[in-house]
This record gives structure tokens, C-alpha cells and sequence, in this order.
């Protein structure tokens, strides 16, 4: 089953301990993408300037990912450019130009309008909402968001939560989202506002899924090498829909499941810079770290 | 069988965002000792000063825990004032009495000395040592401590460390302690200096425990309720060393399970301030909590 994501394509500047690099492809559409195409196909839309080449659009062709939602404008591609010191959990924004973003509508293909999973990945509240409007068809509909939205257009997000299935979520921006401090309480507050699945990221420790009366708890893979942070809830969320895209959306959904997929999918995304470690990544790698979460969680009941 | 306690008894004052409390029952020794007595017998040594009466022994004598190393000397007990923001995970001392605890040179019962477990709770590491070279027979050590020993007696700690089998530390004192910001490798750095099992306690974000090449990750319980993280800590280390107490050290010891009966343990000590959760805690509340540990992280493997 096929997923659709509206989101950035960007060029990245990023600097952490441990190297920099420069123009980088990246952003939260591309970080998805190339995620969640290990588990299904996906459909891209977003906007891109006149300087991002065929050299730039091979990384997600080569994972086969269709990008005839992807537009080119005229102008400069969106560039962010970002650095981590030694908490890797919290970048530090040096710099973004919206360039292309600035005045980006996006459109969904006509062909489109009907994939049943969709992904709003994190742009302006607003924008999520058009492309919402356009997908009448869609079956599930995620979103992510981030602290600038929250600040510049809480109204907005609240509007687009009333119409979200599943939110995905860093634990500091649900605590500002609803300005209740204990984890519990705030994701109560946000399903009241719409979402019945609610994903806190809480980075290098872990992730909290909550579903109806359930609750799911996964720590972090434990790495002694950590490069670059940058796209590790993209990619989170691109294994995390990308799985239940895989399994289809009319049995019971495994959110579970779907995150194990996610967290082995960001795991992966942090141990190099941009797109370098899921470029090179295999599925027995994947099946591999999955089974190395189950090792790692394990314990037996009490006797 | 049996485990033996050395640490402090204090009365605390306690402010959270929740409440307070004033001369509470607490220290390292005395929350260790409640959580674990509902696993093994517990032997406590501390000092307590001569304002410390009869009924602020009944909670300890109420679970059984052996009083016979607890010394009334002259003076004043040890008492401790901290308070608590929103951010729960971070104490803020006010004040610290030493009183008593200022001229406390533990001395073990004779008949202890052979006792099998041996936790050193946080105190000073001279006198940890101290209970250590007065404890040949023990076959099991483990040591807890903290960031005011980490600078103030480095030197002591190191070599306390490499006579310890457990040591349980949180993840800040890890990273003061090894001068490394990776968690991995700061327990690398740490187990070359003797401990061959490391426990990472990580408040609201749960705890790691390493042992040997199997490492361990397991959330902490997600509640709605924290009154007052006070003794968590100490509470995580009584379930976790009094299930293994409970199990006998002969056969293989299971540091998963005591990792969640810790865990269990923290989670309802949070629930209320000083001791009150645990005064009035069951066998079957540990068992239901142990059980829902099970169903909160549990998933299926990768079909």
C-alpha cells in the first residue's frame, strides 16, 4: 500500500562533535522517504529551486521513491542550517531560508488524491491542512509538527489535530502544546484534541505510544557512536508508516510493531551524517537490529 | 537471604510542586531498606542521633527490618532539605546536616559480617570502603553514589569501584564520572574500572543495566501521579538487589527481572512523599505492576 508525505526538501548545513557537512540533501520530507521506502512505496510532494539537480534527486530515486509530486520554482531551494553540542537531543538553528517555501501551495496529483496513508510531515500547519483537504480518500493521516508551529500557529495545529489520526510528537513540544508538564496528562489533552494515537519521541531515550486504553513504552538503541541527530524523528516516522503502510490499513494495526520499525529506522539515521547510513542500508540490516530491540527489551515474567 | 544495608537515616524536607514535607522519615538506608524488605530480610547500619524515637523506628520495624546495626549517637540524626521544580528529575539541595553523620565510623555486627549481599548505599566512599574491608564474606557487592562524591573524593570512589560487582549510578554521575558524554562508552570506561555489572538509572526515562556483552533497556512506568521522586533511587536499588537476594546468588542471576522489580519499586515510591506509598504497598500491587511492565513494553517480532 502506497503512502504519500508532503513535507521539505532542503539542502542542510549541520555540525556536530563529531564532523559537519555542507548542502547536504536533507529536510523532513526527504529524511521520511527515504525511510519508509525500506517498507513501501512512497509518494513525494514538495517544492524544490532551480539548484537542486538530477545529482540531488538520485538518492531518492535510487530508493525508488516517485517523485512526481515534487515541483520545481523558481528560486533557491529551502536550506536550514543547524548545530548540536554535546546534548545531541537539542539542535541549535544557525540559520533557514525558506527560498522556495516561502510561497510553496502544494499540490497533489490528481492520481494521487486517493493514497490511503498519509503523511504531513513537519511544515506550516497550514500547508498540512491544504494537502488534508486535497486527500479525501486518505484512510490514516499522520502529522508531526515542532515547536515554531506551536509558538507562530497554535490555532492552526489545533484546527489540523481535530482532524488527525495519529500524532507524532517530541516529549519538550507536547509539553508546550498543552503546557501540562507530566507526559500522561499532556498526551490526554492532545487526544482530546483529535489524534487517537499519540507517538512522543523522546530521542536517545526512547519512544511512548499511546492508544486507546494501551500504552507502549520503547527504549532508544543503545549507540556508542551517535554522528548527527538530524532526521532521526523523519526517519522514525518513515519506518513507523512505512510498516503499517506494508501490512495494510484493514486489520488490526500494530502500532507496536510500527514503532520497533521506527526506532530501528532512526538508529540507523543518526550514525551518519544526511542520508549517508540509510543510503548504504540493507534489509537484513534492518531485520537484523529489529531482532536486536527484542533481545535488548526482553524479560521474563515473575516467577 | 539475608542483605545488609549501610547508609544514611535523615529526616527530609521536602518541597515539590505537589506539596511538602517536614522531618520526614528518609535517607539512602532507610528507603533501600523498606523496598527491599518486601523481597528478603533486610540488616541495616546507620546512625541515628538521640532525637530519633521509637516511633520513627516503627516504619522499619513494621517491615521487618533488622535494627540491629542502627547506633543512636549523641547528637542530632542527619537531616537533608531539597526541593523540586517541573523538572522532576532534578533535586535542588537547600541544606545538609551532617550531625551525627559527620563522626560515623560504621561498624558491622559480628554476626552480620557473613552476610551474603552487601549494598553500599550513598555515603562518603571512605566509609563504604570501610563496611567493605569489614565484610570478607560477602559474595555479592553492590555500591551506589553520587555527584558531590564523584568531585569531592574522586580518588576514594575509583578505588571503591574496583572492589564493587554492581554499581548503580545515574546517568548525569556516569557522565561526571567517566568525563563521557556517550552512555556506552561511559559504562565501557566504567567497567574497566571493576564493576562487571553497571546499572544506568534514568529517572522518568527508566534504566539500563549492562552485564557483560548483554545490555538491557527498560522504560520507566509512565504515571500520571509524581509527588515526589525523593528515594527513588534507593527504592529502584532495594527491589532490584532484594529480588536477587530473593533468589539466591548461586544459580544465574537474573538482572532483568530485578531491573523491572526496581523499577516496580521507584514507580510507587514516586507516588507519594517519604514513605507513605511504600507503608502502605502489597505483595499483590508488585505483582500487578511487575505484570503491567510486561504488557507495556512487550511486541512481536518482525513477521
Amino acid at each position: 500500500m502506497s503512502i504519500l508525505v508532503v513535507g521539505s526538501v532542503a539542502f542542510d548545513n549541520v555540525t556536530t562533535p563529531f564532523g559537519e557537512v555542507r548542502e547536504a540533501l536533507g529536510g523532513s520530507a526527504t529524511h521520511f522517504s527515504v525511510a519508509a521506502s525500506f517498507w513501501t512505496p512512497v509518494r513525494l510532494v514538495a517544492v524544490v529551486g532551480e539548484d537542486f539537480t538530477e545529482a540531488h534527486r538520485q538518492p531518492l530515486i535510487d530508493r525508488k521513491v516517485d517523485l512526481g509530486g515534487l515541483i520545481t520554482a523558481k528560486g533557491r531551494t529551502f536550506r536550514w542550517s543547524g548545530s548540536y553540542g554535546d546534548d545531541l537531543n537539542c539542535a541549535r538553528t544557525l540559520e533557514t531560508q525558506l527560498n522556495v517555501f516561502a510561497e510553496f501551495k502544494p499540490i497533489v496529483p490528481p492520481a494521487w488524491r486517493e493514497t490511503p496513508l498519509l503523511f504531513l510531515a513537519n511544515i506550516d500547519p497550514e500547508l498540512q491542512w491544504d494537502v488534508l483537504e486535497q486527500m479525501r480518500g486518505a484512510k490514516l493521516v499522520a502529522a508531526d509538527t515542532m515547536n515554531y508551529w506551536i509558538e507562530g500557529k497554535p490555532e492552526a495545529l489545533k484546527r489540523l489535530l481535530g482532524r488527525i489520526d495519529v500524532l507524532l510528537i517530541n516529549d519538550g513540544e507536547i509539553r508546550q502544546l498543552t503546557g501540562e508538564r507530566n507526559l500522561v496528562r499532556a498526551v490526554g489533552i492532545v487526544r482530546d484534541m483529535g489524534p487517537h494515537v499519540v507517538v512522543v519521541k523522546r530521542g536517545e531515550h526512547g519512544v511512548l505510544v499511546f492508544e486507546d486504553e494501551s500504552a507502549f513504552a520503547l527504549p532508544a538503541f543503545p549507540l556508542d557512536t551517535v554522528m548527527d541527530p538530524t532526521g532521526a524523528g523523519d526517519a522514525f516516522a518513515g519506518g513507523f508508516l512505512g510498516y503499517l503502510a506494508s501490512q495494510g490499513l484493514d486489520g488490526e494495526r500494530d502500532y507496536r510493531r510500527a514503532a520497533v520499525a521506527g526506532s530501528v529506522m532512526a538508529s540507523y539515521q543518526v550514525e551518519d551524517f544526511s542520508l549517508e547510513r540509510l543510503k548504504r542500508l540493507t534489509t537484513s540490516e534492518i531485520h537484523d537490529r529489529y531482532a536486536r530491540f527484542q533481545e535488548l527489551t526482553r524479560f521474563k515474567a515473575l516467577s
